[in-house]
C-alpha cells in the first residue's frame, strides 16, 4: 500500500475540515445570547490545531497518482476516523461535552449522518456547537455522494458497481479524475437542494439559522435539530411538509436528481430502483396509517402526515421525529424496525442495506424458484432489461450475510454491558443502519447518554461500518489487507 | 404435473397413517388410571376414517415411477398437509382439543417436530393421546430423515445437494429406488437410536411410557414431554445427561452415524459441518455459563449441565426446558434468539438454516473480503477440499433471503394481531425454527393457547415452511409451478 499517498490525502481533507469549522464563527456571534459561555474561541483553537495537523501530515508526505483499491479502502475509513477525531474538538474544548468518549459519539454519528445523540439537553448547547454538529451532518453527506457514487462503485463493494453506469462523469480507470468530476457535479444539486429547502424553511417561520441547521440535517438524511423536540417542537404542517418533500429527495439517488436536472424530466420513472422505494413507502404508510387511524381521533391528513414523516424518516435514515412511533401499535413498529434494514436508493445520501440490494435479493427469491422447477434452465437476475452479473450478485449477497453477522455479533455486545433485548436491537439497527433513534432506552423520545462507554465506542465502530458500507471497515480489518 | 401418481402416493402414506394410529393403544389400555375417559375409540375410529379415505384414494388412482421434482414438492408437502389433518382427529374426537384449530396446530406442531403446544395442562390428557402426540414427532422426523436426505438434494433445495454425495445408497436418476434404500438404511439408525436412548431413560427411572415419548421427542428434535414442566420435571442429573446427549445426536447428519456404525469411526472428525457445531455449542454454552456462573449460587457441574442442555435444546430445535432461559440475562437470551436461527446439521431431524449453510455464509465472507482485494482474481468459496458450485450458493443465498422475508412478513402479521414485538419475534422464530418454545408470552414456560385463531394458521404455515426448506411451500404457491 502507498501509505504515503494516503496520509497525503488525509491531510489535504483536514486542512478542508479546518476551514469548515470556521463557519459556525458568524452564527456563534450573531445568535448566542450574552450569558451564554462563547464557543467561538473552542472553535477557532479547533481549527488551529486541525489546520496544523493536516498541513504537517501533506507537507511531509508524498502523493502518488496511482491509486488502487487498497488505498481508496484506507483513505475513506481513516478519512471518517479522523474528521470524527478532530471533529469533536470544539464539543471538548467548550466544555459543552466534557467526556471525550460522548464528544466523539455525537462526531462521528454527525460524520456518519446518523443522528444519534448522547445530548440530554439539545437547546443548552451554544448556537456556534450547535451549528457545527449540523454541518457535521453536511459534510458527511458531501462525503457519502462521492464515496456511493464514485469510489464505492469502482471499488466494487456490494454490488455498487451496478451504478457505474449510472454515474455522470468521465469513466476513467483512475480514481482521482473520476471522484474530481462527478465530486462537482453532484456537490452542486446538494448545495442547490441545501439552498432550496433553506429558503423554503425559512418561509415557514425559521430564522436561517434554524433552516441551515435542518436542511444539513435532511439533505444528509442525518437527523440532527436544534430543537429538543426534534421537527415535532414546530407543530407546523407547512415545515413536515417540506422536510418530508427533502427527505425523499435525499434518500433518492443524486445521479438522477442530476439527469432530471438536465432535462431528462422522466429520469425518475425510468428508474426501477425509485419505483420499488416508492413502493416501500406506499405499501408502509398504508399499513401504518390505517392502523392509526383506527386508534387515533386526529384528521386523516393529519395522521397521514405523522405517518408518511415517519415512515421517510426511518427508511431515508434520516431519524428526525415528529411523533413518538413507540406510542404506536406493535404491528406499526415491527414495520418501522423492518424498515430501518432497508434505507435509502443507492447514490443518495441514506444509509441501510439500499434500496437496490433489497429489490435484487427480492428478485433473487423469484429466479430461484424457477431454477429449482427447471434445474437445468439458466435463469439470470434481471433489473429492468440489465442482467446482474453473478459477481455483482455474489457481491451483494456478500455484504448482506456480513451485515448480519456483525448486527448479531452488535447485539450479543450491547446486551453484555446490560441493554435490554429490545434496546440492543433498536441500537444496534439504528447505528448500524445510520437512522439515529432506535427502540426501548433508545427510542425516538431518548437518547444515547445512559449507554455505557464501551456500549458508544461499539455503537461509534457501527456507525462507521453502516455508512462504508461494512466491507469497506471489514477489510481494513482483515490480515490480507495488510499482507503485502 | 402427474397429479395422480402424487394422489396414489399420498394415499399409500395415509394407510401407513392409520396403522399408526393403532400404536397408542396399548399403552392407553394398560397407563389410564380407571376415572380417566377411554381414548381408544377416538384412535381406532380416527385410524379407520384415515385407512378408508387412503384406501380409496390408492385404490382409484394410477402411480407412474417417473417422478420428476415437481411431484416430488407436491408429495412433500400435501403428504406433511394430510397427516396433520388426518393425525388431529384423534384429540378432536375425544374431545381432549375440542377446537380444530387447536387441534391441527398441536398436530402440526408433532409432525413438523416443532413442539409448539396449545395445552395449558399436559398431564390431563389420556395416555393414548399422549402417547400419539409424541408418535407424531417420531413419525415426523422418520419424514425429515427421508426428506433431507434423499430427497430434496435430488430436488436441489437450498443448496442440499451438497449432500447428495455423502448419503448411502444408490444414486439413481430417478426418485423412488434412492429414496427407498437410502430411508431402510438411515430409519435403521433411527430406530436404533431411539430404542437405546428409551433403555437409557428406562434405568433412570422413567417408565416404559415415558421413556418411549421423550425418545421420541428428542430424536425427532421435536419437544413434546408427558409432564407439564418438561423434563425439568424429574430434576435428573442422569436423565438430564441422556438427553443432552441425544440431543447432540439427532442435530447431527445421520449419513454420519451411519458411516460411524459401519466402522469409520473418524467419520464424524472428519466431517466439516459437525465440527462447526461443535465450535458453535462450545462457544455458546461459554458465553451464557460463564454468565450463568456469575449470576448463581449453584454447583458449577449443575449451572454447565442446565446451560448445555438449553443451548442444545433450541440449537438442534427440540425445545425442551430444565430451565426458564428467560430468567437469564439479556445476553443470554440474545445468544439464544441468534441460535434459533442456525439449528442442527443438514440430514439431521433438526429444523432452522442447518449448520452447513451458516458455515458457508461465513465461509463467503472471508472470500469476499479476498475478491474486494483483488477483483480480478477467482475465489471459490470452500469446505475442506470441495469447492462449492456457484449454483449451489446461489440456492443457499436464495433459502437465506426467502427465510428472511418470510419472517418478516410473520413478524408483521403477528403484531398486527396484537402480540407484542417479543413475542411475536419468539413465535416466528420458533415455529419457522421448528424448535417450539419462544420468548415473551411464548416463552418455556408458556403456550400458545392465547394466540388468536388467525395467528395460529399463520404459524402452522410457518411451522410447515420452515421444516420443508421454506422453498418447497413458496414453490407450491408460485403460479409457474402450476403452468403447464
Amino acid at each position: 500500500m502507498h501509505i504515503s499517498s494516503v496520509i497525503n490525502i488525509l491531510g489535504f481533507l483536514l486542512m478542508f475540515l479546518a476551514g469548515t469549522m470556521l463557519l459556525p464563527i458568524p452564527f456563534s456571534i450573531y445568535y448566542n445570547p450574552p450569558d451564554m459561555p462563547s464557543d467561538v474561541i473552542p472553535l477557532l483553537g479547533s481549527a488551529a490545531i486541525t489546520f496544523i495537523f493536516g498541513f504537517l501530515t501533506f507537507r511531509f508526505s508524498k502523493f502518488s497518482r496511482d491509486l488502487r483499491p487498497k488505498e481508496g479502502f484506507a483513505i475513506v475509513t481513516f478519512g471518517w476516523i479522523f474528521f470524527s477525531f478532530f471533529g469533536c474538538l470544539p464539543f471538548l474544548f467548550s466544555g459543552a461535552i466534557p467526556s471525550f468518549t460522548d464528544a466523539f459519539f455525537e462526531t462521528i454519528s454527525g460524520f456518519t449522518t446518523t443522528g444519534a445523540t448522547i445530548l440530554t439537553d439539545i437547546e443548552a448547547l451554544p448556537y456556534g456547537l450547535l451549528f457545527w454538529r449540523s454541518l457535521t451532518h453536511w459534510i458527511g453527506g458531501m462525503g457519502i455522494i462521492v464515496l456511493s457514487l464514485a469510489i464505492l462503485p469502482f471499488l466494487g463493494v456490494g454490488g455498487m458497481q451496478l451504478f457505474r453506469a449510472e454515474v455522470p462523469g468521465p469513466t476513467a480507470d483512475k480514481l482521482t479524475p473520476r471522484i474530481t468530476q462527478t465530486a462537482k457535479i453532484l456537490w452542486g444539486v446538494y448545495v442547490a437542494f441545501t439552498a432550496v429547502e433553506t429558503i423554503l424553511l425559512m418561509l415557514g417561520g425559521m430564522n436561517l439559522f434554524e433552516a441551515l441547521c435542518h436542511a444539513f440535517g435532511t439533505l444528509a438524511t442525518g437527523g440532527y435539530s436544534t430543537k429538543n423536540a426534534s421537527v415535532g417542537h414546530y407543530g407546523s404542517a407547512y415545515i413536515d411538509s417540506i422536510i418530508i418533500i427533502f427527505m425523499l429527495l435525499a434518500g433518492t439517488n443524486f445521479s438522477l436528481h442530476y439527469r432530471f436536472l438536465k432535462g431528462d424530466l422522466m429520469a425518475y420513472f425510468r428508474n426501477q430502483e425509485f419505483l420499488f422505494y416508492l413502493s416501500i413507502i406506499g405499501v408502509a404508510t398504508a399499513i401504518i396509517g390505517v392502523d392509526n387511524f383506527f386508534r387515533s381521533d386526529q384528521s386523516v391528513l393529519k395522521i397521514f402526515q405523522d405517518t408518511l414523516f415517519q415512515v421517510l424518516s426511518i427508511l431515508t435514515t434520516t431519524g428526525y421525529g415528529t411523533a413518538d412511533y413507540e406510542q404506536w401499535s406493535f404491528s406499526s413498529q415491527a414495520v418501522l424496525f423492518f424498515l430501518m434494514f432497508i434505507g435509502g436508493c443507492a447514490g443518495s445520501t441514506g444509509g441501510g442495506l439500499k434500496v437496490i440490494r433489497i429489490y435484487v435479493l427480492t428478485k433473487l427469491i423469484f429466479t430461484d424458484i424457477v431454477r429449482q422447477l427447471h434445474p437445468h434452465a439458466v435463469v439470470p437476475v434481471r433489473i429492468g432489461k440489465t442482467t446482474i452479473p453473478r459477481d455483482v450478485l455474489m457481491n451483494i449477497l456478500g455484504l448482506l450475510v456480513l451485515f448480519v453477522f456483525i448486527f448479531v455479533l452488535g447485539v450479543v455486545l450491547m446486551t453484555m454491558i446490560g441493554l435490554d433485548i429490545e434496546s440492543a436491537f433498536g441500537a444496534v439497527a439504528a447505528t448500524l443502519g445510520n437512522i439515529g433513534p432506535g427502540l426501548g432506552s433508545v427510542g425516538p423520545t431518548d437518547n444515547y447518554a445512559a449507554i455505557p462507554a464501551f456500549g458508544k465506542w461499539v455503537l461509534s465502530l457501527l456507525m462507521l461500518m453502516g455508512r462504508l458500507e461494512v466491507f469497506t471497515v471489514v477489510i481494513l480489518l482483515s490480515p490480507t489487507f495488510w499482507r503485502k
